[in-house]
């Protein structure tokens, strides 16, 4: 069997030894293995982000590439940690802790199995319960990846129901306009990422060049209320200029072109933070 | 031969090309050799926690391995290089000033050979002599894993005695309780790390569940007074609350369960930070 | 073929997801390629510096490697996206914006390309036109890498006097002292890079021990003026003492031994910011 590679996710960062660790003992059960990261930079204990950083990536892997995400703070309570399969042929090993919600939802997991660690630990894992990123998840997503042991192997098979998923809210449209969540942020440039979808906004008939008005509200407070324009690139925007575009995932993006969107506006993340976009009728903010 | 990996740990950071340079130098070598990374981030000249970051993670990777550590102040003095071979079988090169201290007590080193800089130096490295991490580290390990030098071929050997080693603490048992340093921090979580091994802690007859009176102190001014419980996990404690825990490396830590303990209470580390764990008699704080 | 190997650069940051991406796409096209970072860490829209981060590392890597460089504040205009051959005959991809500057005129560019988006560029990526360093840079760059196209294939030859550069000086001796620009920082240490060689300072009859005033200024504005000594090492001033030394590069450098000038002084980077150095006669400064 060719050797599946392996990719990487934690909140451990990268300032201590413990990503490396995670790596000795992957190439220790085999020296051929190749492994990569995806980022060890989620905010700890971040189980969305982990959800989503996951789902923005594991489309650009080969099939059968074996992920590992931990982000844990469940890490010794009876949380399981479990082994899916994609419907795209992937495999993720991670704790069960809603890590999996926007694989779920969008792209399909059609097997579930629980790691048995009496047979998938570390073997000189002594006393140290508290690294199961090293012991259990790395240990096992070495062997699943030289094909040490199957995916049946693992462990018992879980249903497919009972994986954890995060609440997660849908884009509606509703009176001319569309409204959604601001479910992540494109961290380094400050762009907004909506769960607001292309073919959705479509449904506004947008096209590059018209005008919006974009609505920003934290829970019931308002936060931004703006007119801006749908560009086909920040490059339809002037320096400094907002505008709407279409991000690397075919969703509704908001950002300041060479600038902060999020930092100018303390715009943050998660369900309770929502977008309204409406289209401007002719010459509405013209008389 | 199977070529042996390389793992890197230097102080540079990754934002600029000081790294990138280290792994091209060792590509060129070899362009068949592996390169991981243990960390960059360790902060500036802090001989301490490079030491401490090897000991935490060399067990993990295979026997062979060669490691190269450069947190350098002295770079440019008479300081040494060398290379040492470890009780487990693997390399390490770096500058000789006290980052193998966590190595030589708790793993052990075998041997030792100063670098011939004569020979064992990039070829094209000519009047720059301020990057030797690149210039001759890199380049010495590279050849030493891809075989095209022996561990005889470094340079002439030299007594284990003569590697410079920090001044390092014991933690002791007394009066009911144990006093020990606080070694270093889990940087991301914000724990600290005690050199009290769990068999030490022992000692006071401790179970999970036990409460202790933890003191910190800061030379000799107390930083910190208060009870806490010995945890089986985090998840033992409510969120927020501080514990005691036995660390993936077998050593006592304090937490606070998803908060950063260091950052609370503006924990640092090293020799004048004493923490000192007194088993609670029954009922002694209870009437 | 032998593989040839990649290395990226951008200023992408490491915290989400769109490195592991342009991995993936990597790795897809060729399962076997090596990648490897120069640094995603550029500050943004930098073009400047990963023009100059491209030049310090470029050299140490083999020849045949393949860099891709990606910051791109012009993504969506009509600038070209091009692939060049350098006169040491490695490969770069990259946004024709300035990103060649420092490579065209140190070491040389022999041919230039531009890449034909209506052939290289990932399938899947259909009406997302914002991951310009995901669907073209990584996925050129990984079949010129894996052999699937030749440089010939990339697209049109265009001539090299169409590359865009980048207003750059040059330093100039003058009145027993010598005048450049402070290109960049060695960031974690501080440390001041100027695009001075040291061939030129030489021309000051310059010697380990001699004093030099030292005069920096931001434009017109004088920002530092003292003495300080031209060292061999950092390790000939004490520590907290500035110095004059020849950098990895072999140009000349200004440091605080175990501090930061850059921070000390409120140094930045760029045309506008002048340093002169000037050779004190014997005894200038004692009478």
């Amino acid at each position: 069997m060719t050797k599946r590679h392996i990719v990487l996710q934690t909140d451990f960062g990268i300032s201590d030894g413990a990503v490396s660790a995670m790596y000795g003992v992957a190439i220790s059960v085999d020296p051929s293995l190749r492994i990569f990261d995806l980022t060890h930079d989620i905010p700890q204990y971040d189980i969305w982000e982990a959800s989503y950083r996951l789902y923005q990536t594991i489309s650009y892997w080969p099939e059968e590439t074996v992920f590992v995400s931990v982000v844990d703070p469940g890490v010794g309570t009876d949380r399981r940690s479990i082994v899916v399969k994609t419907a795209e042929n992937q495999y993720i090993v991670t704790p069960d802790n809603g890590t999996l919600t926007h694989i779920q939802s969008e792209i399909g997991i059609v097997a579930a199995r629980v790691i048995d660690e009496s047979v998938n630990r570390l073997p000189k894992s002594g006393e140290s319960y508290t690294f199961h990123g090293r012991d259990v998840y790395a240990y096992t997503a070495a062997r699943l990846a030289a094909g040490i042991i199957t995916f049946e192997e693992i462990g018992a098979e879980v249903s497919l129901d009972s994986v954890i998923q995060l609440a997660k809210m849908e884009p509606v449209v509703n009176e001319g306009g569309v409204t959604g969540n601001i479910d992540i942020l494109d961290i380094r440039f400050g762009n907004l990422w909506t769960n607001i979808d292309r073919s959705l906004f479509k449904q506004l008939d947008a096209n590059h060049g018209d005008s919006f008005e974009v609505t920003i509200q934290n829970d019931v407070r308002q936060v931004y209320k703006n007119i801006m324009t749908y560009g086909r690139s920040f490059a339809d925007s002037r320096r400094g200029e907002p505008l709407l575009f279409v991000n690397s995932l075919d969703k509704l993006g908001v950002a300041i072109n060479q600038g902060s969107f999020a930092q100018a506006y303390h715009i943050e993340t998660g369900y309770k933070w929502k977008i309204s976009i409406r289209k401007l009728l002719e010459n509405s903010y013209t008389q």
